[in-house]
């Protein structure tokens, strides 16, 4: 059985991302969460994870590491990873990259935290052209391949991928378009993102680091953890 | 036929990765290339690119963007773009992706130039932290797999997402072990590798941005452009 290797469900956006893909399609796998420490992870998570990050998947004593790789490992194996249709494949290929290397103020200022409500001072240029982008590219695939997930009618790997960002709509009450705000609902209240909820809000860690990242652009208005 | 999209090969360090491996796989396409401008280049590579960057592939009215997706895109209809055995494969795409989002020291402070060449004032901490992590990786695929490439004894897209690399190494004469030195080495020597720099010498254009960036951390040695 799979042996995924992640960090705290409240926190780790990429941890998320192949534990909601797992979850929604139905593969079985083990859980072996390791919580975020303060300041840097490195020598710890290097134990199990090459790069000595979160996520890491351990397949009868071979490692896969990165969100990305670890998708492919399991495309490989398992039906649905990806959408069936050729196009629609490649632009869900495409989109995963973007999100996988791009939309650093989004990431940087409005970091993962499920269980905090924050109202941002401001949303400034940069943010604001995360967002757009953000908005352009689901309203493309929803438009394209008629929704209601992002590539189609069923959950495939590139809404894992923006899975933390629908946390994120929900954290900081982001502003998108409707159709957006839909799809993010949609993705919230599937069967992966309910269960990663709740398990984050139950969890009794509080890593300050993380913790003052979140109101490094905003003010607390609610905890719900 | 496909075109793909590249911005300078002197300069554009993502642009380099697919051309490589459509050059060295003998796959035909045709080259578009668009020179970076002063400042943002969005509006510009947004005519052809959904996320505004380079490269971008176009196939047959289908565009596929982000160098990882359009590797994925050309591994699902040529052989050859991955390993064959699964476990290489598996290290490769992980290796590949570990690229696509990380070393952002060592892309930061030795930006990719062909045709100049460097001496750093000092290798600081962070960028010390980086090149240990690619000699780890690159001495674990060699050791792994035989070389004298990083997952075995052809030339796969891992190697094309380390190409930026080695043209780093040899402008900037980073530290790296003996086994790395030679493997940057033999990557220079390669068919594509060759001709990318032959042609990014022969470019006209200088973007005096990019030109800054490259000597910010160092002086200028050569310029044999």
């Amino acid at each position: 059985m799979y042996t995924l290797y992640i960090a705290n469900k409240n926190y780790s956006s990429w941890s998320l991302r192949p534990w909601a893909l797992l979850t929604e399609l139905g593969i079985a796998f083990k859980e072996q969460l390791v919580p975020f420490g303060a300041g840097s992870n490195w020598d710890e998570f290097r134990q199990f994870s090459p790069n000595g990050k979160v996520p890491c998947l351990v397949d009868d004593g071979l490692t896969v590491w990165e969100s990305l790789s670890i998708t492919e490992f399991l495309a490989e194996r398992h039906p649905g990873v990806w959408p069936e249709q050729s196009a629609a494949r490649a632009w869900a290929r495409s989109a995963a990259a973007e999100m996988h290397a791009g939309f650093t103020t989004l990431r940087t200022q409005c970091p993962m935290s499920c269980g905090i409500r924050v109202r941002l001072h401001e949303v400034g240029p940069a943010l604001k052209a995360d967002l757009a982008r953000v908005d352009e590219l689901w309203r493309d695939g929803l438009d394209k391949f008629g929704g209601p997930f992002l590539a189609g009618d069923r959950f495939t790997a590139v809404d894992a991928f923006f899975a933390p960002v629908a946390f994120r709509v929900q954290t900081y009450g982001l502003p998108l378009s409707e159709a957006s705000q839909a799809y993010a609902q949609h993705l919230l209240q599937t069967r992966a993102l309910r269960a990663w909820q709740q398990q984050a809000l139950a969890e009794p860690w509080r890593e300050p680091g993380h913790e003052a990242a979140c109101l490094a652009y905003g003010t607390l208005v609610a905890d719900l953890r």
